[in-house]
């Protein structure tokens, strides 16, 4: 099965790299990260005032969805290293907005709250993100491009490691 | 356990904001982020003994197959920070691949090109891309997806500012 080379296919002289060169237009890894910028600048644009940076984001809402998650928890499910996430946290509890409480039974181990403040940002967050969301899905040209591109960005993730593997 | 709502306590109802509160499976954004990791993990990882970098890969693909560009039209169609860019090609200067040489006729402008040792380490780079993006490839599920997923990066991208604008 290995052996299935096409004629020619193999021979590389100093004449032909020009030939074999990628077009960067059809490289995926760098189309996603030009994609990825755009969202994330527009992103930051939009929550220029509210002062909520994309991972402030993920963690708040997901600690809004599931109150009292353990920080690893949320950590992991987001692909956040452990130190950033402290920092992080830190962050988010000095401006009021959530919270860590010791677990009753793992006294070392912390869940997250929002604080009523929290919940009220949230809201608010929630409101702003729809703005930058549907912006994004129009650029697409509709919910069923995104549906499209979601379910191909999953293809490529199917069995990711986790980052701090 | 619905017991424990006290009188007055917010309950989680079809307008209260668990129910808004988007899936982070289905944010373009987060998705794109988490795939781009993917894409330049495996990336990095391949080209750890050659010790190439996505963007210095971009930049030498580029000039290999454009001798003599000026260094502000790569940076600029790479999405690179003049600052990053300069750093950038010192490296692959120290190293013996690419020089910067004076226009004859903007003398203040510097075009660039490969050292013939940058163009047999460009042959060996390409050969360990194509390896790098094939996975990938095949992860997606084949050249067709791949090309739909180019497609739809395409659109988010249709009318992207340049990143130093």
């Amino acid at each position: 099965m290995t052996a299935d080379i096409k004629p020619g296919s193999r021979r590389r002289g100093a004449s032909d790299t020009p030939a074999e060169l990628p077009d960067k237009e059809s490289i995926i890894g760098y189309k996603l990260r030009r994609a990825q910028l755009l969202v994330f600048q527009d992103f930051i644009q939009t929550f220029a005032k509210m002062k909520v940076r994309p991972a402030e984001f993920s963690v708040l809402a997901m600690i809004a969805r599931t109150p009292g998650l353990k920080q690893t928890e949320i950590a992991e499910a987001l692909g956040i290293k452990r130190a950033n996430f402290v920092a992080l946290m830190d962050g988010l509890e000095s401006r009021g907005l959530a919270d860590r409480r010791k677990g009753d039974i793992d006294r070392r181990s912390h869940s997250l709250h929002l604080t009523p403040e929290g919940e009220r940002f949230v809201r608010k967050m929630i409101a702003t993100w729809n703005e930058h969301e549907n912006r994004m899905i129009e650029r697409l040209g509709g919910p069923q491009e995104r549906d499209q591109l979601i379910a191909l960005l999953d293809r490529l993730l199917a069995g990711e490691p986790s980052p701090d593997e």
